[in-house]
């Protein structure tokens, strides 16, 4: 067995790295949106990182991962009482998160050096990687204007119709040293696309220059798993943006998201009658159980999806010879 | 009747302003000290202020006056999750203050404007005044040499013997509009420095340049409230700390401290037996019940202190006949 790479963002991708953890161990690295982080009260906020590190760190809540099991809001009363914003809203713990980030940035470590850090306080032998050092800030283009994702997401609760979207800073990005060594290991197995909103979680990360080929360079097969399931996203607002953008709200879309990228598509046994059309764009398809309520459920999916592209690795071979 | 100041840092300083605010409402000012102020975290930590702002707010911790009633420690808890420090311990709900102030400063506010925006928030009518906006701290000088008032207090739990005082910074720092105002108020009937430790908490607001002679200006008399009772704090080391450095723990040593600054001295009815050697120092003495406990035993020292001064002025005023 190899090692494996992972992209993705919000709680469906970290529920996938966890069950993938639990099968790979420290042979998992999982390359993480950061384009959605933002400062608030002059932290600095990763709630994706932060998703995948105390799922994880076996520490995420079990109705809200993004954050740590028993969160509470004593900061956030207390702000209100003086006077201070309401919004974003900060949880306890999660506050303890961006006050070490922000502290180490502000010392001028990278972010990739604290997120580590955090990941050894948490016993997380996996590496989990910002998909950059840089600043990237995923801009929502609206009738209105252009609002951060962030400001998208808590101010305008996520009501506006998106237009499309931009990723600032984004070409200053590189690929860190971390990144690249998880993407150049000999061993490389396969490089997973989480279930994730393909927009706000996923392009982002593929959008950091050389990332892309990279993902490519050792030839392991690259396998994407459906966000969606009957044309429903089960957690954030994939569907809703997707009608916006004039595009079908289904597997098929999703997978013409990621043409020319990935080598197989796992999608749902809801959504089987859409296997056809996405194999017809050249694109491998494993329709299996997609929904993720246990921890078996994860450990089951992230088998699937390692299996799904053993497959692919085998028939290359076999085409090859 | 007209305006009073108050001076003071920690709790007992600040149930007597308590006191003074119940009877005097917005007609208070209390200049609190900020040399025990420290950096944490990247956040700006103002612990005199801060108690002074609860206790006049109405949520001080009853048994831990310097924080909100109701304090929990979250935040503290994941930071040792995640390995971060373990002191200064962080409350939650002070957090939010230090989060707040933090923001200010770093959007080139001066601590007094911020200051003021918490006693808004918090309905309180008085004027809580940092004693300068720039930046003091007090060293305590041991043997092995100096340290921040907060290691010496967290981190040295207040074991080394002390040997002498420094307040950094204090020749920049300047009287703030806000203080001259309230010490050049024409109608300013008293000035009255709180029971607190006389080191760390009172001189460094009489350091600030200018300050001793403001206190003066008006000719308002200045009467101190004893820290000790039967030659011990009630809280805090000042006990402590004056045989360390060679002084007798007193009132007769604090109202020396005081010398040339004060007209009168408000001493506990158990330390009775000092109250002709202060006299002799030129100083007015007035024995009264200076523990308290309740908010009736705040508001009958703060009135009893408002005679005291009253007495003063009135003697004054015979003897200029």
């Amino acid at each position: 067995m190899g090692t494996v790479v992972t992209l993705g963002g919000q709680v469906g991708a970290a529920k996938l790295a966890d069950g993938l953890y639990r099968l790979r161990g420290k042979d998992l690295a999982a390359i993480v949106n950061t384009g959605d982080d933002y400062e608030h009260l002059g932290l600095a906020f990763s709630p994706d990182l932060d998703t995948v590190l105390y799922t994880l760190g076996g520490i995420a809540s079990a109705s809200a991962g993004w954050e740590p099991e028993g969160e509470t809001r004593a900061v956030q009363a207390m702000l209100r009482v003086l006077g201070g914003p309401e919004q974003p809203a900060i949880g306890d713990r999660s506050l303890a998160t961006s006050l070490l980030r922000t502290q180490g940035l502000d010392d001028g470590r990278r972010l990739t050096e604290i997120t580590l850090d955090f990941c050894r306080a948490l016993g997380v032998g996996a590496r989990i990687l910002p998909m950059a050092d840089e600043r990237v800030r995923t801009h929502v283009l609206t009738d209105d204007g252009a609002v951060t994702f962030t400001e998208y997401f808590t101010e305008l609760g996520c009501e506006p119709a998106v237009r499309g979207f931009q990723y600032a800073g984004v070409e200053e990005a590189r690929l860190s040293d971390e990144v690249r060594d998880a993407l150049l290991a000999p061993d490389l197995e396969a490089v997973i696309i989480g279930p994730a909103n393909p927009y706000h979680a996923i392009r982002p990360i593929l959008e950091v220059p050389g990332m892309k080929e990279m993902l490519r360079k050792r030839g392991a097969p690259v396998v994407a798993v459906t966000p969606l399931v009957g044309g429903k996203a089960l957690k954030g607002s994939a569907g809703k943006m997707m009608r916006e953008l004039g595009k079908e709200p289904s597997v098929r879309s999703i997978a013409g998201e990621y043409l020319r990228l990935i080598d197989g598509f796992v999608i749902d046994r809801e959504d089987e009658i859409f296997a056809e059309s996405v194999r017809s764009l050249g694109i491998a398809v494993r329709p299996t159980a997609t929904v993720m309520r246990t921890i078996d459920d994860r450990v089951s999916l992230a088998q699937a999806t390692l299996d799904f592209a053993a497959g692919i690795r085998a028939t290359r071979v076999m085409e090859a010879e």
